[in-house]
């Protein structure tokens, strides 16, 4: 079976993604004065950081599919999973940005983010599995230390945040931070060594 | 005709109902506690039941259009009739999700399911009369067991919901449960056998 | 210039513009029993009007897309300017529906009618004039007879909604029904003769 | 790494802003009279505006991606930095429209042009890295002249909105004609000369 449709469809969904948490998020205000706009500046920065979230999933998305040659019935739930979680970003980071970074909200968007990430862990062990051990893929990701890392961050973060939420919502920025990098181990196995 | 631009649209489609429901039914709570969060978990409960529905019809239509050689006029039809009925579900799943599993919000949802399997069926029956009796998907789908047993049991659903509406959830959710299974008629047909 | 991407970014506006529809229509009512269902009929039929011309557009687009070779800056302006018009329907579905086709917004309703019909027909001019008066396109679509005689009963309707409002539904009605029977002009030109 | 899935995901994200917007600004009024209609007129004016402002981008990066042979990781990010500024599209119109063009939405609003312009010369400026000084893209954008001219009206708009909000609203109106006339720089150089 070809990959075009499950791209296009994980396209789709992901693009409305990022619309909607931007149209939940910053309800246009009534006022036509900064003091309309400043109660908004919390919200637009959880605008910014789910943006940068999604974008990252995007990306390895992107980056994974590319190496695929084929996907099964399996790979294509493991993948309807990775979405069901990342659809649940819209509502979590409308509650954590009205409720200014408060305890449970910011340690839900920690829950939804750690189930993303052993979600995005499954459907990689989904497709390796299909793939093979020794194919483009499974040496690209090898151990995949960066993931198990940000999931024992994420998890980290959630006790956290009845300790001081501000610490669990660093490391969320953090976390996102060494993701930017974009994920070079699979452009590397592409290129030939010079 | 080609069969791409049927795929990217029908792709859209379920990829908007599913982010609609989750809007529609996932409203950001204005607590910050868990007693904001509570009422949330029978429509959460909802939700899920609603993707892994709309998961179901995405996935049994790729591997259907998979087999596709061309398309016609009247199978662009009967596509957007399957697509008009699903496009319901944000309706019903909301109206069932609001009422907690009320009598007649639970027959609606039947009803919306049961339209959307008969449409599902008379587009594989538009799709076989182009391909042709002896065509791959004509022998995969067979005498499609599977499906008419769908189709009786939301009937079935509907009807008990005016006994008892927890059996006609129960209901779906088997259902549900049923088609989770990818359907692997096409899949093994596409494999020679070994 | 590919055409692939003016067929996904039109895929794309009309799949949005139906859901659109649906969610600003079908609000899901508060109470759980028939008498919060019926005064949604005359809503639900508006909708059923709208999908069923976002449908019949986006059938004509992809038949004509189909035997298009190229695109030009002009062409996507062209196909801009139509997803312009289309991009009100949910607005005035939504108004027509809600005043149960009173006359001012079932007017509104037609000239949106009447402005995406005249530019589905530039659209067609801007392609002709590319691919040539001797192209398949070209001659599929001969003199438009049924395009032109659309725009005309529009206008018709328009006016007649000061007169009878029910007589212009109607003719809406009768038009989407025209051409509900997929345009085989082009389907035909592409099949060899017996 | 293919750009298929670039394009894609740029469409998606691209044609809900359009939507969005359409749907945030054009809320259904209550009344069915022309009273109703009314003050819709200058939201309306503000959806046209920016209707054409995302056409704009999406014509130029249909062209530009046109010639773009491969992407890497840093294009995906350049690009996913240029949608991000675009998808605040919904909220400064909304927030423009709502206010009657009152000075600070309106600055606000040639804010976000000024970083989407920003953005898309980022773009640009990481393709060519990529595809090198002696591309076809590279040429056919030479010094880009028309691209720093909007980048300083911008500007110079922003500062004039607290002289009169109007001349900015007219810069912007101005740049968006400047830019409707499709980029023909890029189909000339792939026309051979005659």
């Amino acid at each position: 079976m070809p990959k075009t449709r499950l791209e296009t469809f994980s396209d789709g969904v992901l693009a409305i993604i990022i619309i909607t948490i931007m149209v939940l998020e910053l309800k246009v205000p009534h006022g036509e004065g900064l003091d309309a706009l400043r109660p908004l500046l919390p919200v637009f920065f959880t605008y910014v950081l789910s943006f940068v979230y999604i974008g990252i999933y995007w990306n390895n998305h992107h980056h994974m599919m590319h190496v695929v040659t084929r996907v099964t019935g399996g790979v294509l739930w493991a993948n309807l999973n990775l979405l069901f979680w990342l659809s649940l970003f819209p509502f979590v980071t409308g509650w954590m940005g009205e409720n200014h970074f408060a305890r449970l909200p910011t340690a839900l968007y920690g829950c939804v983010l750690l189930m993303a990430a052993i979600s995005y862990t499954m459907l990689t062990v989904a497709i390796v599995n299909e793939e093979g051990r020794e194919s483009v893929l499974a040496r690209a990701i090898g151990s995949d230390l960066k993931g198990k890392l940000s999931i024992v961050a994420y998890a980290v973060a959630i006790l956290l945040c009845f300790v001081s939420h501000w610490i669990a919502a660093a490391i969320y920025i953090l976390v996102a931070l060494a993701w930017l990098v974009p994920d070079r181990r699979i452009e590397r196995m592409l290129t030939p060594p010079a």
